[in-house]
C-alpha cells in the first residue's frame, strides 16, 4: 500500500506533511503546547475545539438553563443517537450500536449474554496480548458461572503476534465464545477480523470483538464480516474525552435472543411507566442500564463528525503512512541504539501504535515525558507505546519524536532517573 | 421540629426567607431564568456556579493541555476522592466510599455480592415502592442465578409508607437481603434505616440501602447504623450533573468478603503491571470496574463542597420546613380543589420531596410546565412530584407554586392538553 521511499532527514517529513491531505484536520483540535509532541492518543485523544463549544451548551444551556428538560430536548437519545454515528464507523447498519457504561462494563454484558446463548458448551477462546481487563472481566463471567467454563488464551510465539493457524486449533464444538481484541493493545497486532470470525462461525461459536483500538483509525465493517457482538472505548482515536462511555453492538439477528443480565430502567420497554417487573424494549437499547453519564457522552458526538468527514480510508491510509515511517526511521535511527520494534512489520496486520523495545525503556521513556517534550506511554515490561493519530499526528512530529528519542540514548540522559516505577502509568 | 405557626399569605414566605440561614447558598447556583421555579431538584438538581469554572478547566486545562497527564495529577484518584467527600455525607468513615458505574450497575454488583455471601438463604426482601429499576436490577439477579431466590415486596396500604411492622414480619431466616430505597422515589416516604438494619441483622440479613431520594437532603449514618451496603445517585441533591456516576458504600469489615461479579482492571491490585489473572485490589477500590467517565465524575465534587460546607442538620431542618409549609398550603389551598397528598404528614418519616395527586395530574402538571413557569415532574399514575432543595428552594417559591397549580385547576387551564403521554416525562 505504502509505494513511498523513505528517507531519514527531516526535509522528508515537511514534504510529507505538505502533501498529507488530513492536515487539515489538526486546525480542529486544540494544541495548548504547540512544541509538545503527542503520541499517546492511542490512550487520550486530543481535544477537538468544538467540544469546548459543545460542552459549554450542554453544562450552561442544557444544564444550566433547560435543568430536567434537557433528558426531553437532547439527553434521553444520546446513547442511540452518539451509537448511530459510531455504527457508520464500524460498518454498522442503523439500530445495532448503543453508547453504555466502560468498555468492561459492556465486555461484561455482551460476554455473559454470549455464553447463555451456548449453554451446550464450555470454553471462551482469547489471546495474551488481549487488554487484560477483558481477560479479568472473562474470568469473572467465569466464576459467576460456577467454573463451569474455562478460559483459553491462545499464546504469541514473538509476544506480538497471534499465528491464525493456531488460533483457528483452539476453535472447536466446545467453544462458545471467540473474544478478541482487533487491535492489541500493547504491540498494536490488528486481526484478521473476518477470517477469525468466519472460522468462530464454522465451529458454531459467538465472536465478540473489542474495538478499543482499531475504532477510528483501522477500517470496521461488523456487518459485513458477520460480527455477532462487538465493543469498544470511545476515548483513543475516538477523541470523546477521559473515560468517556463506551459503545456495544448486537447484529440485528442477535437482540431478541441477547440478553443482558443486567437489568437497568433504561433496557426497560416504558421507564417512565415504573412497572415492578422487567420488560426488556425491543432492540439495541436493551442494554442500556441506568442514566448514562451525559457530559461524557455528549463530549463524543463532535470529534465523530470530524471522523466521519475525514473518513476512515483516508484516515487508514495516512496511518500507514505514518507508522511505516516511524518504523523505517526505528530501523534507521534507533535499532542501532539498542532498540527493537515490538510491532508487526507488515502494515496489513498492524493499528496505528506502534511499540517499540528496549531494556532501558521505563527511564527513556520517564525522560522523554520530563525533558524532551514528548508524550509516549510505556508499557511493561520495556514497550516505549507510539501513538500515531491521523487527524493530528504530522510526519515532522514522528521525525522529530525519533530525534528525540536518539539523543535520550545516545546521550544517555535517561541514567539520572530511577527504574522504580511511579504509581500510576 | 417544627414550632412555626404557618399563614397561607405570601408574606408569611417572605419572612421564612428573610431568616433563612441557608438563603445566601441560593446564589451559589445558576439561576438562567429567574423566574422559574425549579422544583424537580429531586430528579436533577441546580446546575452550581462553581461546577462551571470547575469543568472548564477540566476541560480546556486538564484534557486540552495536560492530556493523558491528567490522569496522574487528578483523574485516577477522583473516584475515591469524590467517594470521600460523600462519605462524609453518609456517616462513612475513610475507605468505605467510592464513585462508579450508574446506580443500577452499582446496585447489581453489590446485590450480587450480598447473595454470594448468604449462601444458604434464598430471599430478597425490598417493597412495592421501591425504585422499578432497583427491582429489574434484582429480578435480574435472581434469573443469573438459576432462579433460586424469590424476591418478596412488601406491599404498601396506602400507597405512601410500608409498615414497618410488616415488613419486620417479612424478614425471616430465609433471607439473604433486605435492600430498600431510604426516601422513596414517588411519595418520599423515609424509612428508619436503623431500625430496618437492626431488624435485618437480628434475622441473619444483609442491608443493601439505596440512597439517591435521600443524600444530601437527610442526615445518613451509615457506619453508626451498621449498615452494610449501599448505593446512591449523584445528580439529585448532589447536584452533580445530568446521569453523574453514582456512589457505593461496602462496610470495612465485609470488603475482604465482598466480591463484585464483574471483575475490570480499575478493580485489580496492579492495573499498570498487566497480568492476566485478576487479583483483587484491597479496599473499596476493588468495586470499581473500567475507566470512570471523568468529566462526569469531576462535575460532581464543587457542589459536594457547598453540601459539606452548609452542614446536613441545617439542610434536613430547612427541608423540613419548605416540605411542612408545602403540605400546609396544599391541605388549605389544593385539597378543596380535589388534590390529596401522596406524601406522609409525619417529617420525621418524609424526604424532601412532596407528591399531591390529582385526577387530572398529568394534564396539571403539563400545564404549570408549558404555561406556568413551574417544573415540577409527573409520575404515574396522577402524582405531581414537588422537589424543595434547600440550598437553593425559597419558601417565596414554595408559596408561588401552590398559587399557580390553584390557578391551573380554578381555571381549568389543563384541559387543553390531551391526556396522551408524552414520550418521555
Amino acid at each position: 500500500m505504502v509505494d513511498v521511499i523513505f528517507e531519514s532527514g527531516p526535509t522528508f517529513a515537511r514534504q510529507m506533511d505538505a502533501q498529507d491531505d488530513l492536515a487539515s484536520f489538526r486546525e480542529a483540535f486544540v494544541f495548548a503546547e504547540p512544541d509538545l509532541i503527542y503520541l499517546d492518543g492511542n490512550s487520550l485523544g486530543r481535544l477537538p475545539r468544538r467540544t469546548m463549544d459543545r460542552m459549554r451548551t450542554a453544562i450552561d444551556v442544557q444544564w444550566g438553563r433547560h435543568l430536567i428538560r434537557g433528558w426531553n430536548t437532547d439527553w434521553y437519545q444520546a446513547p442511540e443517537r452518539v451509537g448511530e454515528k459510531i455504527g457508520q464507523l464500524v460498518g454498522a447498519g442503523p439500530g445495532q450500536v448503543v453508547v453504555s457504561d466502560s468498555t468492561s462494563v459492556n465486555l461484561f454484558k455482551l460476554a455473559m449474554a454470549a455464553l447463555t446463548m451456548r449453554p451446550g458448551r464450555d470454553r471462551i477462546v482469547s489471546d495474551v496480548l488481549n487488554f487484560p481487563s477483558d481477560l479479568y472481566i472473562l474470568q469473572g463471567c467465569i466464576r459467576l458461572l460456577d467454573d463451569h467454563h474455562s478460559l483459553h488464551l491462545v499464546s504469541s510465539a514473538d509476544g506480538i503476534t497471534v499465528d491464525l493457524q493456531t488460533l483457528f486449533d483452539a476453535i472447536d464444538e466446545r467453544t462458545a465464545l471467540v473474544t478478541l481484541s482487533h487491535v492489541t493493545f500493547k504491540s498494536g497486532f490488528l486481526y484478521d477480523a473476518a477470517a477469525v470470525t468466519e472460522r468462530a462461525h464454522q465451529a458454531g461459536a459467538l465472536v465478540l470483538w473489542d474495538l478499543s483500538h482499531s475504532v477510528g483509525a483501522v477500517p470496521i465493517e461488523l456487518d459485513h464480516w458477520g460480527v455477532d457482538l462487538a465493543v469498544g472505548c470511545t476515548y483513543k482515536y475516538l477523541d470523546g474525552g477521559p473515560g468517556a462511555p463506551a459503545f456495544l453492538y448486537v447484529r440485528h439477528d442477535l437482540q431478541a435472543e441477547a440478553r443482558s443480565p443486567i437489568w437497568g430502567w433504561f433496557g426497560q420497554r416504558s421507564p417512565f411507566a415504573f412497572d415492578l417487573e422487567y420488560t426488556p424494549t425491543e432492540g439495541i437499547r436493551c442494554f442500556l442500564v441506568g442514566s448514562p453519564p451525559i457530559l461524557s457522552m455528549l463530549a463524543i458526538e463532535p470529534a465523530l463528525d470530524h471522523i466521519l468527514e475525514a473518513g476512515i480510508e483516508r484516515i487508514r491510509r495516512k496511518s500507514i503512512w505514518l507508522t511505516s515511517y516511524l518504523i523505517y526511521l526505528v530501523d534507521t535511527i534507533l535499532t542501532p541504539l539498542g532498540f527493537a520494534l515490538g510491532s508487526p512489520r507488515d502494515p496489513a496486520r498492524r493499528g496505528s501504535h506502534v511499540s517499540i523495545r528496549h531494556p532501558e525503556g521505563y527511564r527513556i521513556n520517564r525522560t522523554l515525558i520530563e525533558e524532551m517534550g514528548i508524550l509516549p506511554d510505556f508499557r511493561e515490561p520495556d514497550n516505549i507505546r507510539l501513538g500515531l493519530a491521523p487527524l493530528y499526528t504530522s510526519f515532522t512530529e514522528v521525525w522529530e519524536a525519533v530525534d528525540r528519542i536518539r539523543r535520550v540514548v545516545a546521550e544517555e540522559r535517561y541514567v539520572r532517573y530511577p527504574t522504580e516505577r511511579l504509581p500510576v502509568t
